[in-house]
């Protein structure tokens, strides 16, 4: 949620032009993102984000990001597409740093998304599972199993900081998953960081999918558990089965889970919320204080995965099985 | 530069229905501004900014501020409209905090203004000048000679952490306009603070004036000769005699100094770049240093005003005078 790079206005001038989108009218640094610096820029031609990436991003991966909106808008899918310059390219440079230019979409973010929204995000999730497909670059998930080990090796030692005995129940926890984590389900490309603020709306139909800067290949039923825990608990860490099923359900609508999915569920919604967990925990601990962007809170995902702990099979989430 | 407060996607739905700007589609929070939270609003009926008055903005000011932008908007100059609620009201309420919308101006600021800009920028602010003009309300200079001595007085025993010597320059100057600050020039509605970043332009041509929060009631020629120091020095820090033409030209062009204003303006500009020195001076020694947004460097302005201490008449700023 920061501007890092400043951009001039002669510079931008000609970066739009070299995209073909005529005239400069204005530009704004917007705080979206975490990682990287975001212009929302207005242009003769139309309406666009400007993205500089920061250090933190991995460039080899830029084609791969960039690639997938381009394949998944040709297939249909709102999402931002990338703008090619008149001479092809789709990653530029302006202000020492690789920049992109893509399309904007319109839409807000749910702060209390309901049982409704829930359903279309499914639908939403399945429908870029099978649009995805064909798509010819790969990219592993670096925090899946292997990841979160040594995700949890860099701050094993200071997790106690954040609540008495959180390293013990990491460990336990990665113990058990390293057991019975699922490898024979059916892969594909997966978002893999659907939260609310990825998912934009009009109204209540969904309008459009964002930031799919953690996009890999994986587990495709992972998704779906990210999203289980993204969207069908309230702030109160209770979980709200009216919006498991209606996830569910508008998934299954579009692509049927195969049984070997529905068992695996309980999990890889495990897997999914110490996913967050981990990665929460590691900026809690790690964000400088004087840092632009605030850690999320790590705790939320330690009582989401204290809640699937007790989960003995999807039905529990509201999964309905389609034979 | 920060989004200090947070609006939810429900509260911002029904203060755009509240303004009768249709149905809300998107808004980003933006990064400019340093006291206020600011969000870019797509609507059905437009694009605006949304404005949420943080804790430093004195509340009773915002009528004249408002106001001023209606009255002026009215007149044909290009600036933020406030927008009515469909009660009449120009001020309401979200996150707890007082706000308004006014519309969104299209427009770069440019980080390397030419001498044709300082013309437009001159005229535009004569065109300002002229057009306050009946506007009912008043609010006094609270950064004038009395300010600048209360506002010196709370960094004194520290400036010379910024540079030695830097108190004693001050407190010399101070003495000095003390002595011969103009009392009897034509008064008005003066900007106050009309740099770079607060002017407009689509290609060469100037489309609008923003940021009205020092708005106040002051001689017109200081704000001619706020601009002196915000447009007619380089990064070097000399003074470009092509651009003080320009802008004084400008701005003659529609108001012609008198003979007062023309005899003052050394004076003026030297009270001008004092102005400057102050507040950042404060502001260096006084943010912390995990704050959102950096302060600005106060030596451009001390060597703005080593030069203005060497200048005999205001004909060594480029001005011609009309008789």
């Amino acid at each position: 949620m920061a501007v890092y790079t400043e951009v001039t206005d002669d510079d931008l001038s000609r970066l739009i032009a070299d995209y073909g989108l005529g005239e400069l009218l204005s530009y704004k640094g917007i705080a979206e993102g975490v990682e990287n610096t975001n212009y929302l820029v207005h242009a003769t031609a139309g309406t666009y984000i400007l993205t500089l990436y920061e250090r933190r991003v991995e460039k080899a991966d830029l084609p791969f990001f960039l690639g997938l909106l381009e394949h998944l808008s040709k297939r249909g899918i709102s999402c931002p597409l990338p703008i090619r310059t008149r001479a092809g390219a789709m990653l530029t440079e302006i202000a020492g740093r690789t920049a992109a230019v893509v399309t904007f979409l319109e839409g807000v973010w749910l702060r209390r998304p309901k049982a409704q929204h829930c359903t279309s995000v499914g639908r939403a999730l399945a429908e870029l599972h099978l649009a995805a497909e064909g798509f010819p670059l790969s990219r592993p998930n670096a925090l899946s199993l292997p990841g979160w080990h040594a995700l949890f090796d860099r701050f094993s030692a200071s997790a106690s900081e954040i609540t008495p005995g959180l390293g013990e129940s990491i460990a336990a926890e990665l113990a058990h998953l390293d057991t019975c984590w699922p490898k024979d389900l059916p892969q594909g490309i997966i978002h893999a960081d659907l939260f609310p603020d990825n998912v934009f709306f009009l109204g209540d139909d969904l309008s459009g999918l964002i930031d799919f800067y953690f996009a890999c290949n994986d587990a495709l039923a992972y998704d779906l558990a990210i999203c289980l825990n993204a969207w069908c608990f309230e702030p109160d860490f209770a979980f709200n089965l009216s919006k498991g099923k209606a996830l569910l359900a508008g998934y299954q609508s579009v692509r049927p889970l195969d049984p070997l999915e529905c068992a695996a569920l309980p999990t890889l919604a495990r897997g999914g919320a110490l996913r967050f967990l981990l990665t929460r925990a590691h900026d809690w601990l790690h964000t400088a204080k004087d840092a632009l962007v605030k850690p999320h809170d790590p705790i939320a995902y330690l009582r989401r995965l204290r809640f699937h702990q007790t989960i003995a099979s999807a039905s529990e989430y509201g999964l309905e099985e389609r034979s």
